[in-house]
């Protein structure tokens, strides 16, 4: 889709097709909506980081809390979003053997349980081994360090969510 | 459910719970829980107000745009959350003739595109005739005043679902 036919959508389009570029949080594409016409894809990427930056430590924490774990009870159930499964998959978390499983769930546990919000990373830039290993490193950081690389790795998902539903300036 | 009881839920939990007492907005009780733990169950309503209050306008505006129209599309089709399809059936919303589901629909379609959100009213403090009428008289209201009176329809949708799940002081 191209910026112009973006630039002329509904708000109820719009947040119906880049709603989940950040996940389960329609409210910041519907509020960035407000911002259009916007002069290309990277505007809207732009104007989206510019919301997340601006909310409260709560607010981004949750925004991190609206996250599913990596390889957690949302993929053993089919309750993930499309493109949390999308990711979930290329990144191999849907072929693990119980124990390894078993493994990331008990990482999960102890992230969840040391910072009161679920280990974000940008799964289509890992597999399931970087994911462990990341995993294991960063419960070693502070909670405000966690915090922050959290958000980063949602800006990252995001670009990578925004990249498949809008045309690059390149190819427009 | 009693303050001690939600005070003592994970964060997975307590939005599992309470993701939805703002429509389609899980990330707002998602950021409260870190304000735990409650004093009372109204501590939980302040907290999700002051939250909405900090946003930006345009954030304001997407809490608006997350949502659906009354006796709209959602409805029709069966894809209301549980709570909205509670609320618009409480309003008689569910049980309207063609005609008059069609001149709602006008209406709605005539305040979205003059102001860019959907037209919200707390359906449970309503019926069909009310809020057909309340959406014609708030159609000559000003973008600023629509923005903020919806708003203010929120924090009553939320005061009445939060009412639902917690156990009120008094009852306590």
């Amino acid at each position: 889709m191209d910026i112009e036919a973006i630039n002329s959508l509904s708000y109820e389009d719009f947040v119906s097709i880049f709603g989940n570029v950040v996940e389960r949080c329609p409210i910041i594409t519907a509020a960035v909506w407000s911002g259009r016409p916007f002069p290309s894809g990277a505007a809207i990427e732009a104007a989206i980081n510019a919301f997340i930056e601006a909310l409260p430590e709560s607010g981004k924490e949750g925004i991190l809390r609206c996250h599913p774990d990596l390889a957690g009870k949302d993929l053993q159930s089919g309750t993930l979003t499309p493109e949390s499964r999308e990711e979930q998959g290329a990144a191999g978390l849907d072929r693990m053997g119980a124990a390894e499983v078993s493994r990331l769930t008990c990482l999960n546990a102890e992230y969840k349980a040391r910072f009161g919000f679920p280990f974000v990373v940008c799964a289509r830039m890992n597999d399931r081994t970087s994911i462990a290993e990341q995993l294991r490193e960063r419960l070693g950081n502070t909670q405000a360090q966690e915090r922050a690389r959290g958000v980063e790795e949602v800006k990252e998902i995001c670009r990578l969510r925004l990249q498949r539903l809008v045309l690059s300036d390149a190819e427009a």
